[in-house]
């Protein structure tokens, strides 16, 4: 980190676990990265306690700001956006739109806070359609995905705005000029795919990005660009597949280091691999999606994370800052339409 | 296996390894099922010289039926349908046609595929759109996914006969009664999902299926419910992103184990519990996959399938002929049919 302050807003009221897990992330959070603030948001009481419990206190790096309520996880957006002005999640997002918070990162309801990070924020100029971006493991290191799940029916358009976003955060954040960028498709159908994908290709195609074509569904975990781009309803059931692929294998692996004694001594003398071998596809490590397309920094959080994990999701909000991705994201959109006049 | 015989046809030349590994696969078939009688489709040459090498010889259960041309794995179904009427997909699926075969196997280009069955066998009536079902390991036992790529943008009324489908293929090979049925959905959007999806539901709570509701990706593999509908888009691409996500995995613990002599040495010692591992997850335990919809069984092996593998598709195939599938769909749709006008 620069030696500049950075300073962040917590909900500290999202996600299953709330303020014992986002507290024990901020602290730790705080102790690695020295010229980091902190402010914390949430209910009086829920926020003392768990500070408390946590053996932190209120200083000049680590601030609390009251908010009444609490968005559900299971709350309707458009309900949350009007009925909750007084949220953790709202004030969270208010502190970025003020100046006062350079990022905001919440656990809390996806849906929610899109629709909110929207309507105070706005999206970029040239942007009609903000969407979520993840880093997911690859056998090469790692990808960027996006839509993951704040569109459906994604028009050509859309996906070309994303390829743009995916293509600047990864300039940013991983320092990759003109990162390569594959469009989600099937392999299985007559010319390929549904009609947006192919138009999408098409618009791609005369663009100036790095688009190096379609990809599978395996290609994505074999690393096969740097950023795959596809609707929000397929890249969420993708997500949610990938998951749960993984909880299915721990699962069977489980099981069998169980099932009698002998099994049980192989895995404790394989417990460093078993370890090494989990660290690699741990999702905690990749915890911290991006919403991507606002006037500002907003990262969501998996809402079961632990604080290691939501420790990390505050890591990728440092990173966006020191990168003000932003603000890459408008120059790279700007450059493709002056390209697109041009041509 | 019942005591009649049964005949399947084989498409000898398709997939990556064509009669390579359906010859060695055919005779441990017939070994296995003495009931059971194969024709191998394919070119005399080739045909000859595999079966020579496999130590097979043609006699009252093994025939062999030539074809001069073979569907290559990326032609366009369309261009292989119209130019390649003596291919070894097209004489294997003529001879269920024809009644000489009760089925065929094949593993090559799924798209010529489905193609040539649909217009060789015509679907069954009532069925607009035929679907590829596959079944997918889960926690709990195995799961019946489709489509899994036959058709892009599926409407609401195609995802319905795609679970009346699934619905009586798990009636007739798992033997269970009124199965559940999922829809495969998102849980982010403000009310879940796109518009198809959305209609899908409606029609499917109004019928008499078991229908449970949406599942997510997670869900899956959970085994939240028998049969998973979906669009072909999405499910191909659910397909692959699991394949993908499966060969990272043993990627990574492959990689872990060969790090250093200690990590070699739990390898070796946990070999039997990582064989057990592998062998839950194997997809070749999981191949063959049917064309659902059509007047007579098709089964699609995996391209890359080797000839155990390829036996087990030849065994989805026995089990279809003996509890007549597409009969059992016919009666599923008109006892669904029944119920609409009823209300």
């Amino acid at each position: 980190m620069k030696n500049k302050t950075t300073t962040i807003a917590l909900d500290a009221m999202g996600g299953d676990f709330g303020p014992t897990t986002v507290i024990p992330a901020a602290l730790s959070a705080l102790d690695r990265h020295k010229n980091l603030c902190l402010i914390l948001v949430g209910q009086q009481e829920a926020l003392e306690s768990a500070l408390q419990n946590a053996g932190g206190e209120i200083n000049d790096r680590l601030s609390i700001q009251y908010a009444s309520q609490v968005v559900g996880s299971s709350e309707l957006p458009s309900l949350a956006l009007r009925g909750k002005k007084d949220s953790s999640m709202r004030i969270a997002i208010n502190l970025v739109k003020e100046g006062k918070a350079q990022a905001c990162v919440s656990a809390g309801n996806t849906g929610a806070l899109m629709a909110t990070a929207r309507f105070v924020l706005k999206t970029l100029p040239g942007i009609d359609r903000p969407a979520i971006c993840s880093t997911l493991p690859t056998t090469k290191g790692h990808i960027h995905a996006l839509d993951l799940g704040a569109n459906v029916d994604s028009s050509a358009e859309s996906l070309f705005e994303f390829a743009v976003m995916g293509s600047a955060l990864v300039t940013a954040v991983d320092n990759i000029e003109n990162p390569t960028i594959g469009l989600l498709n099937i392999g299985e159908e007559e010319i390929k795919g549904n009609e947006r994908v192919k138009e999408a290709a098409r618009v791609l195609s005369a663009s100036k990005l790095n688009y190096i074509g379609y990809i599978e569904g395996d290609g994505i975990y074999m690393g096969a660009c740097d950023v795959v781009v596809c609707d929000g309803f397929i890249g969420n059931i993708m997500l949610k597949t990938s998951e749960g692929v993984a909880k299915m294998f721990t699962h069977f692996m489980k099981e069998e280091f169980k099932r009698n004694l002998f099994t049980k001594i192989a895995a404790l003398i394989a417990t460093p691999v078993l370890k090494a071998f989990k660290k690699r596809a741990d999702p905690r490590e990749y915890n911290g999606a991006s919403l991507l397309g606002l006037q500002g920094i907003v990262i969501k959080s998996h809402g079961g994370a632990d604080s290691y994990s939501f420790s990390n999701a505050i890591n990728v909000a440092i990173l966006e800052i020191e990168t003000n991705v932003p603000a890459l994201i408008t120059k790279q959109l700007e450059s493709q339409l002056v390209e697109r006049q041009a041509s």
